[in-house]
């Protein structure tokens, strides 16, 4: 958390002071009567309507209608069964957690989110084990669990020329504090026998949807989680029970789980098909999301009302540890500089970045660019056409996990589009 | 974060097993079949009512009923006009965000949330300042913003003899990531004079609620946050704009906040009762919330299945920095041990500890204490009522701010009671 940010400081020593030259738009009082600030509206609900909204579980505002939206082409039967990609808006957003209302869905495993009574929900743990076990969800939450926050991101969360907005763009990841018990202590629990390498983890919905995870993984830092943001995870999310595998794709972090077989090798399941690939070392390489980096603010769809002072927002995380520096260009890539991070940097979770910008009414592109602690730096699409040795056009669709710089192209009117169309 | 707390460890080198002995009722598969897990519930709705559902806005599942409730004396009109007292429910919680539907409420500022139109509401600063300035929630928008996650607490959350659970002895705190501008970004702007030594900030609801603040806390670490959780802040929180003020008791986190005078001398306020002290030096003593923690599990009115293996868990927090540590005690204050933190531990911001227990199933005591980064130790209510010179019964009351180690009474059925009753 960095509360006194580098560049704010400069930014004031300049001396362009935030009313009139600087913050475009602003207004100063100087000169006038300091009048009454404005009232809040008139109240039309009773007082007894309101003290009980008040009490058992509060809403937000009418005036705040910011919802996610489907992916239309992914909402009918498809051969995975009925698919939901349901998209985050990102554009919306501030600080790293999204609300658990507002968390991004995917799914290719079937077209319910089930109904799970979770006093009948149970975890099984056995294969490759000395002692088999099964939980019920009171026994899981008397363990030790701890709380963590990570971000959760789809495959196929990646930004094509169709695309207008961030929410369309990036919308399939989302960030959020996970409370469970250490995959590992279960694991030590149960006794791994010598030779096992993967696990499979399964969940209760129709298809029973599972996904194998390199035991090297499931000892590390994996969480049977049953909290999220501070309640009991959502349904959409896997109530009430889900596994967090910190950095990997979100088909890693199966829902509804009740099973985890412990095995000597990697299983092909059901839906695996981004993995599609004998050898487990090469369909590892896809577990670790990003580094990546996306502005939320100015995005594609917004315009900006005139030249002045904006504050750059956006979001940066890595599969492969915290964020260790986000850069921004204004200038189509020629230049980088840095921003600051405005929010903590924890492991596998979102970051909230931040870069000061004077706007001078010409037209430009808006990019950002994450580095996390191992020293990655986030590539550009050219970058990642090059690596591929493909064209790069507006119908070059990188191969994979996308991870490439997102382009915002502002016009000289103060709209934002797409920079890849 | 600490994902491998030392005490886990110690545990599991001990060799009890989770299954059978040292958790008390895990049941081992061992010798069964490994059959199927338990399948989820039939789906009782039809596809396009659950595809609606999963789209704008996520619910929770239909089997989590936690809630907030009232403090029933505090809900009819009394010397301040209606006051609302709502209590969170911390028996439930998990890690450390407090989700925002479930945040607890306390206001002595009117019977209404009032129903602001953020388009209309603006921010005034003035007094004693250069350029008086005013924004609008756009204009605040576009200015340098920070996340971070801090607790607020009601002076009036006190353990009584006569509280039965968690939710009525500490349910007038919560914590949540808060979003906005620095304070000191908007004062240096305006240009502070010299001489000015506290503000008064002020909310647009019915009563104008106002406090007065010093400048110093003022320039330090305040936001003006409009953002909670990643969302918009809720009505009840203060939608749409609040004066966060790290550390210190509820009342100065003002709601609805409309305006920000710079002045020369500390101003009584309206409801300004818990701080009626001609002496700037001893109201400020006030300011300072703890250091203080809870067991919320287990907590009163639970109870323990049978003797075996817990983790005791529960919040801690101090107004004058982070938590450093946390101190179990299971016998009634006569030995302490170091508790886990099992969550970051930010400055003025709950921090979740944790503690492996293995019951005996004898009657005991659980008690915990929080240690922040001064190294203040929170007191006992023994300590406390020594320090006031008055006798310890269950008629005492701590006058002002109570941040007493709150005890648990185990019963040898494995009920909870109220330690103080």
């Amino acid at each position: 958390m960095d509360s006194k940010p580098r560049n704010r400081r400069g930014f004031l020593k300049e001396g362009a002071a935030l009313a009139g030259l600087a913050l475009g738009t602003a207004r100063s009082a100087s000169g006038q009567t300091p009048g009454p600030a404005p009232v809040a509206e008139a109240h039309s609900k009773d007082p007894k309507e309101l003290a009980k909204e008040l009490i058992a579980y509060g809403e937000r505002s009418r005036f705040v209608t910011s919802v996610r939206v489907p992916v239309a082409e992914r909402m009918s039967p498809d051969m995975f069964g009925l698919t939901f990609h349901v998209l985050a808006p990102l554009q919306d957003s501030v600080g790293i957690i999204t609300p658990s209302s507002l968390f991004y869905v995917a799914t290719h495993r079937g077209s319910f989110v089930p109904e799970i009574n979770p006093s009948e929900h149970q975890l099984m743990i056995h294969g490759m084990v000395d002692r088999p076990l099964v939980f019920t969800m009171d026994e899981l939450k008397r363990l030790p669990s701890v709380s963590k926050v990570h971000f959760i991101e789809c495959l196929g969360n990646r930004a094509q020329a169709r695309h207008k907005t961030v929410q369309e763009t990036h919308g399939l990841t989302s960030c959020a504090e996970w409370t469970g018990v250490p995959l590992s202590l279960l694991l030590k629990e149960a006794g791994v026998h010598n030779g096992a390498s993967w696990i499979v983890a399964e969940g209760a919905e129709e298809v029973k949807g599972s996904s194998s995870i390199p035991l090297a993984k499931a000892m590390d830092d994996c969480l049977v989680a049953y909290g999220m943001n501070g309640e009991p995870l959502r349904p959409q999310q896997g109530f009430p029970l889900r596994l967090m595998v910190p950095g990997f794709e979100g088909i890693y972090q199966i829902k509804y789980l009740r099973r985890i077989k412990v095995v000597d090798r990697y299983y092909m399941t059901y839906d695996d098909y981004g993995h599609i690939n004998p050898d487990p070392k090469v369909a590892a390489l896809t577990h670790e999301i990003g580094p990546k980096s996306v502005i939320t603010f100015p995005s594609g769809g917004q315009k900006l009302p005139g030249p002045g002072f904006y504050d750059i927002s956006g979001l940066a995380w890595s599969g492969a540890g915290a964020v260790r520096k986000v850069e921004i260009s204004t200038d189509g890539g020629r230049s980088w500089h840095d921003a600051e991070l405005r929010s903590p940097s924890f492991p596998m979770a979102h970051t909230r970045f931040g870069f000061a910008w004077k706007w001078d009414g010409k037209e430009c592109v808006l990019m950002s660019r994450c580095i996390d602690e191992l020293g990655t730096v986030q590539p550009t699409r050219a970058e990642v056409a090059k690596f591929w040795n493909r064209p790069l056009d507006a119908a070059f669709r990188v191969p994979g996990a996308d991870n490439s710089v997102q382009p915002w192209k502002v016009a000289s009117d103060g709209s934002i589009q797409n920079g890849l169309s």
